[in-house]
């Protein structure tokens, strides 16, 4: 059976994540769904280069999922997105892919951006959208601290107790912290994450950046390994699954 | 009694509009009834810069309000952000103001943004922010087209049938359209604008955008001042008011 890649946009707000559970609706519920009427009537298994959180946004997931037929990947694209409304679910771009290609052992780098409003009122026009922090955050003590942790390291220090992956050993690339007007952005780039770690990076970098912790914290407690002394971890609101790279990238369409 | 201003950002999805309808809820109502507790319990009269319709957002939509007492205006937004929760409203800052000032006729200018989603995939992450259009638009055309709209005329061509204006005369100080990858941007700015004004212009120059009609269309329009044969009226959904000018500006704190 044909197998097809969509590149996938959500707003994650109300959804219990990507992952099928049972008290809510996931995304992989809705695109399996809508991909059902493709499949003789049988949703497809769906599975995501990143199986993201409850409340956890994507400008751009990619998932692969089998089909009964042969299709255009146009096709796909639009039969699923005339489907998945009124959720806030689309698929930007369908490509067909080789029978045992995979969304999530494929990747070769995954891209979160995390916004947080620091002002002193609560975000209205973006509510959901990022975390609110009042107190007034030095941007460049955040990334100046956030350089010292790339590279191949054990990041058990920032790993959720639920996380199950094999080892705690991976390779930040990138970790960038910037300030827009009332916004700081960080951008986190790596092969692939453990669970929550972007989130706890991000946690911890907000305490150097209130002035709470100094710019070498976050780099004792990466060489401390202990998930008990990090930050905490900041909200799934202000965090956007923004690329997941491939090599050769699918044909997107 | 002392009057103060307030700088409002909001989220209009779900408001019937800035002005009090039987109907449902508006924008003037959260902020009148956030405010009674300072004002011995009577909600007071808000009268804003720009009375938006039902779905339009704001950054910076200025307010104003007498209240019953001498307040700290720091005081007067914290209690009032205190009490829009968990409403889309917030006030980013506050003033006091003359008691005879008013935001509405001391504004010296207006300016609006208006964001077109220019792909095929419908807006999942941003949906309710902006004009889901499919066909390629041609944003430099609609930038030239929108310049010869510039300056003093009659605008009755772009006029709501149930504006209450007494004069259709209005001068138009920038009109600018750019392409902001899958976006295109318009932006608006005039001392005051007619009902439907900026969403009847933006609706004009898309079809300019879509190849629909010459670049020289939007200008013959407004000389032949009727609304009947302009473009159709742009989503609310895509505007936002983002600022209100004054002179002298509000001691915002």
């Amino acid at each position: 059976m044909p197998r097809y890649a969509l590149r996938l946009e959500f707003c994650g707000t109300g959804f219990v994540g990507w992952q099928r559970q049972a008290d809510g609706l996931s995304l992989q519920q809705v695109i399996e769904e809508a991909a059902a009427p493709l499949n003789r009537g049988e949703p497809p298994l769906a599975t995501a280069a990143g199986r993201t959180d409850a409340g956890v946004h994507a400008e751009a997931m990619v998932v692969d999922l089998m089909l009964a037929a042969e299709l255009p990947p146009e096709r796909v694209r639009e039969a699923i997105n005339a489907r998945t409304a009124p959720h806030p679910v689309v698929a930007l771009a369908a490509a067909r892919v080789a029978n045992d290609w995979s969304a999530r052992f494929a990747c070769t780098g995954r891209a979160y951006r995390y916004r947080v409003m620091n002002r002193s009122a609560r975000p209205a026009l973006e509510a959901g959208r990022l975390w609110h922090v009042k107190r007034r955050l030095d941007a460049e003590a955040m990334h100046a601290s956030a350089q010292r942790l790339l590279g191949r390291h054990d990041f058990s220090a920032f790993r959720a107790a639920a996380c199950q992956a094999k080892s705690p050993l991976r390779t930040l690339d990138r970790l960038e912290v910037s300030r827009l007007g009332e916004e700081v952005v960080i951008v986190a780039e790596a092969r692939s994450f453990l669970h929550h770690q972007v989130r706890n990076l991000v946690g911890t970098l907000v305490e150097v950046g209130a002035g709470k912790r100094g710019v070498d914290w976050p780099r004792q407690l990466l060489d401390g390994r202990d998930r008990t002394k990090a930050g905490q971890t900041a909200p799934a609101e202000g965090l956007v699954f923004v690329a997941a790279r491939y090599d050769p990238e699918p044909e997107w369409v």
